[in-house]
């Protein structure tokens, strides 16, 4: 079990570093910066590359929305489940504190939002909380569809990660402007930790949002079985 | 069958929700946003992603022209287009749907085109109407061509839903300037009915041209087969 | 045989009308453009789509170059050399044909280069016929080099054209400044046959750096072997 | 063992060439640049297209600190880790030799820092030596991860190139801003030597923070696995 634990560790804190990385460090830089794009392609690799690395150890899962719509679908253990959720929120934590460190080494940087999710003044775009929590729950009920689905029996063997990776790219791709894009409690977390704006006090958001989502996606996948679980 | 019905409504609800949102939320976002390439990038990858997830379940169409070629082609039966075209109707429908309500809420939104597809005053370049259709047949013929031969049993296991999600992809890079881009009568019919524009006046072409583009492409198909099927 | 020449007439065309399209329609296309990087992904889209398509049919050269390449490999018959070379050409300038009928419908547009290759006056950034000479032989024998090894029997079955098609998108980001890429003489018969510049009179060389480098590429593949031909 | 050899030798040209020379020639171009994203994807593309062509022959490192990585990790011998690192060396210098030229063929081309990688005033964001120290060794651990990882016997067969091409992607997308990206000594060592600033006075940093983030990698990898080394 600590294996697994290890590896959800792990895997959460690339996410983080990568994905939060891209956004605080390159997507801006003057002339020649990422855009949201390069951003959006980064969260996905990020998945992408250690899913195919440790995706054999732990599941892959770098995510409390993820792991609970597992347990949902019948794929892992609900008894497993707190303390993935605890080792993913602490792998991301010390991924945002050693970005953090790198990015304030830069003199005129500016903390700001430090790449955490928001709606109304702390959305990129100034959208509200309902279309906030409307995009987290579809997109991420979405997300779990495609995580069941390439991962199930019937799905092309070793293609889960390219998949599943290339889904999180795509949701990000469509909903940086709304809240940031998060549909993954953890890589909000440590992000709202270390912002310097309010987005702790709308942290709750998107733990409730991709949960739903969660629950949702499961659901759907189950309606678009037959039989069996997979 | 109730349950292939579900995949491609699913299917086709989130091609639509991440293709038309990401051009509609993010394309344009001042400074950072994700341009045509994302948009590009976008659909293809809604494509890739669910038709790993659900393609074991009903195929992974999610565009009537596809199932129109995959019929001709011999590779699904005809007595199952019209419902396929209804739920690949309904599902980018409601895809719109939600997009409309989250795009809207944004204070200073403009509907405009809301992503659908026009010729003419409605083409993003302002290309006419041979244009759009020349383009169209010509690109859904390819399109179907991709789709026939990646996913025969001559090409490798597996790599079908990249080859035709990257397709899309590819597809979207030359031809948004032109129509917006279609090759995809579901998506043409879910963005015009929310379009504050003429929109659904020109929805007929978006029908005619994908779909005359899958006949084609079947047929090329079909000669580059010796003696069989697949 | 006539099913094999087919499917490299239609592959070409879809190489050169996804890749010179996509430069001609959407590169520059103000503020949202999918500039060079766009136009990298579409040419290598082409390859890997198509060469999952009918690779299977036709070995999915689509570039006399790589036909050449091939040949020397010991993995194409010399005899086939020149019907693939004629359909290539063929293909390609079927391509550029209807892309010229739809790019010049829209009123304001110049034709100017058409995507074709050039040196001196006709290179993007201006650059000499031997700097031209050097990155055409070095980048067309990586790319037989690629292309050799991924569909040798010790690589990984079903991934080359995955590979290949995003080697072609590497040598665009490494060299449209250059000479717009080439490293297929068929791509740039096309469109240098509808440019409204003197691109058909350097066209000889984008003949003959691709060839030399299909050769050099085969002779470094051959280095690399120690017994046999894969 | 000269197979070997030649083998990283040219894999690691195109490394160097393709990434570099992204870099050098198509960045910033006006307008139509490929910016930090489009050089973030072709160094990946490097690896990803090379390591299946060669990857069967050398394993395909193309870098010195992931050479050490998997000597530590037991998948590569000790004795042959100085030869790879020689020609690893040489192979990029070569690179940068040719790109040297046909860059400086430009009229108005100014060699600057030539890709080189850097910290302080050499730094694209003028990061300090702290935290160019600390990136490196962090993404560098995250590769050498990916690679044990992914090749492991316990990761789906066949993605390995694609997993460890797309990490130097994602890499690049967080830290070309701080250190112009490195993770690899052989990579700096080329583009170093041709540099017009202070970059070889500052290549230290870029061949023990790269090395001592392959020892931590491969370390994390061991700290992942139960009781064998794949």
């Amino acid at each position: 079990m600590s294996k697994k634990l290890a590896a959800e560790f792990f895997g959460t804190f690339w996410l983080v570093f990568g994905g939060c990385g891209s956004a605080v460090l390159a997507a801006g830089f003057p002339q020649l910066g990422i855009a949201f794009a390069g951003v959006a392609l980064a969260f996905g690799l990020t998945v992408l590359t250690m899913a195919y690395a440790v995706g054999g150890i732990s599941g892959g899962h770098f995510n409390p929305a993820v792991s609970l719509g597992l347990a949902i679908g019948g794929r892992f253990p609900f008894s497993q489940l707190i303390p993935y959720w605890i080792v993913q929120v602490l792998g991301g934590i010390a991924a945002a504190a050693i970005l953090y460190t790198i990015a304030t080494a830069k003199p005129d940087f500016v903390v700001g939002g430090f790449a955490s999710n928001g709606y109304g003044e702390l959305s990129p775009g100034h959208y509200g909380l309902p279309a906030a929590f409307l995009i987290e729950v579809t997109l991420t009920a979405g997300f779990i569809v495609v995580i069941l689905g390439a991962t199930a029996r019937t799905a092309p063997s070793g293609f889960g990660p390219l998949a599943i990776g290339l889904a999180l790219t795509l949701i990000h791709l469509i909903s940086i402007p709304v809240t940031n894009t998060s549909v993954n409690p953890a890589r909000s977390t440590a992000a709202a930790l270390f912002a310097q704006t309010a987005a702790l006090g709308q942290l709750w958001l998107f733990w409730v949002a991709p949960l739903i989502g969660a629950v949702v996606g499961a659901a759907i996948w189950k309606l678009l079985l037959e039989k069996d679980g997979a």
